[in-house]
């Protein structure tokens, strides 16, 4: 029914899990974008910190896997010695999207390739989370005044619309607290202590199979998790609340006991984040807690993530979806994009 | 951050649950919109088979409830003797809600109202579940030809952005499968079921606390549920489907013995509307089925609904919201309204 078709010129910075699962979607379904939305997707412009590719007509996604995957990026046409900055400042591109490696401390060099790109026009899309746990009401404000997009949907159970369900679909509603499974490593190694693991086993068999990294501190520490909660409360409460802001505590002290003491209740350890006003101000946490069974959050398991919404209109929404994945992250960014094309195609 | 105020102007066709439901929403929270999106929403009109009142400024939402209430919307300062379409043709309004009793096999007159309002070029935003199961494709049409926005949140799963979800958030993938539970009533009775009473005496307890009709068939017998399914095949898979197209089976052979044996596998009976493809077209059904306690929707208890739509991109995406309610699914049509806004504001 549409006529028109809108081109939208990205540029990725960092080609890891995301930015391969997004190429991977554009290489399998390009024309499914086109033909349905009329929004014609085309990477021309792609830098990590090993090699920079630039092709002003579009790289091939399946190519830039395939070379990224033998490590011949170099070889491509378009092949570059771009720094990610220099690729912001020089391709002719119209989104930037920002997929390189999270700091949660700083936010670099993320922010910045984020604060340049929305100062030449650019809309931004970022999977990277650090921005948008440190730095949110700041680029908000920017991209407001610049008049482009600040897309973030992948920062949040990768592209499950969790983020989305609260700031737009909720709108209206007073959210009043948010509680949530956000790291699906922890979720995993909890699911597997209640059949019987211990913590140690269950941590292992998470590392085998590529769930939890060699240093696991991120994720069983809940430092991930309350980087999520920053966002949440800084989207969808309008807080600004930085990770260091919330209160935070691990799995690493919960046992085989405790997992089977508290099945013998009727309950289910789950690491939580939960976010919820006190007051004029917004709070946020991440603790180990025994939810009954009944519990909507009780029955995820393994690495799949949800999302509770307490508002005040609607009562409790909850989404459950996918919490991590290259290609369903890499959807998160596609989704951003829709929905920018939307509101401007 | 916004400086510009929108007025929106709306005339409601119905005043029950949902009509009232909105007001409600209106009364407390009219300035929430103003201030928060710039969203000026006033009910300028609104007719019901018993009155009428049409005042050009808007009419209180606070005065127009107490009257509805009190059987004395005819003593209000614009109270007139219009129908439901010479409201449409006659009052200065941008926005049709249709709030008027669903009929499930002809659709009207809500259709015919809101061909009426298109053609006006009135947005139009419905609850009335009769012309999207009978008439989404055309609608849709009329709607996109005029450049006004058809709103239809409201049909499924009260307020809960369920339909929003498949098709504007998952938009970019390709929805191949919808599961839910999409009837509060029948999940109403085989919850009580499974705490040891018979069909009957559930079905009397739901009727006692209102969630059933003193004629329950439209629930009991899955036509509500077909009704929603065929929406959900329209809405999310393009599909052509009336709820006569629906296989259907209620839940009115269901025993105590049934549900007991299923708890003994540790399995639930649920009443599943399923929307699938099947090669090149969609099918829909609506049956009792026994799902494994783990599964996502088998915790969904009592009047609560669910939706679990199956996408290539992302997996499973399950929702879990309210299915019924007066401000719930008055939510649905303020979410439907600031949309637009968010679109054309």
């Amino acid at each position: 029914m549409r006529s028109a078709i809108s081109t939208y010129r990205l540029a990725l910075v960092g080609f890891g899990s995301v930015g391969r699962g997004f190429a991977e979607i554009l290489s399998l379904h390009h024309q499914r974008f086109v033909d349905r939305y009329g929004a014609d997707v085309r990477i021309v412009a792609a830098c990590t910190r090993r090699w920079c590719v630039y092709e002003p007509n579009g790289v091939d996604a399946a190519t830039l896997l395939r070379a990224a995957a033998t490590n011949t990026v170099g070889e491509l046409p378009g092949a570059c010695a771009w720094s990610a900055d220099q690729m912001i400042a020089s391709a002719d591109a119209d989104v930037l999207v920002e997929a390189s490696p999270t700091d949660m401390t700083t936010g670099e060099p993320a922010t910045t390739h984020i604060r340049e790109a929305i100062a030449r026009g650019m809309h931004v899309i970022t999977a990277n989370k650090g921005p948008i746990a440190l730095h949110f009401a700041e680029l908000r404000r920017l991209a407001e005044e610049r008049g482009v997009m600040l897309g973030f949907e992948a920062t949040v159970m990768s592209g499950t619309p969790a983020l989305r369900l609260g700031w737009s679909n909720l709108a209206g509603c007073e959210i009043q607290e948010v509680r949530g499974i956000v790291n699906g490593t922890t979720n995993f190694i909890l699911t597997r202590m209640e059949r019987g693991m211990d913590y140690a086993s269950a941590l292992a068999e998470a590392q085998r199979l590529g769930y939890a990294e060699a240093d696991p501190t991120g994720d069983v520490e809940g430092h991930d998790a309350a980087g999520k909660a920053a966002i949440l409360a800084n989207v969808l409460m309008d807080a600004r609340l930085t990770p260091a802001d919330v209160e935070r505590e691990g799995i690493t002290g919960i046992t085989r006991d405790m997992v089977a003491a508290a099945a013998a209740a009727g309950e289910r350890w789950k690491l939580i984040a939960r976010v919820w006003r006190d007051g004029p101000t917004v709070r946020a946490a991440v603790h180990p807690m025994r939810l009954m069974v009944e519990h909507p959050l009780a029955g995820v398991d393994g690495a799949t993530n949800a999302l509770m919404i307490s508002t005040d209109l609607l009562g409790n929404v909850t989404i459950i979806g996918p919490g991590a994945g290259g290609v369903a992250t890499g959807f998160a960014i596609l989704s951003d994009l829709l929905a920018l094309h939307r509101v401007r195609g």
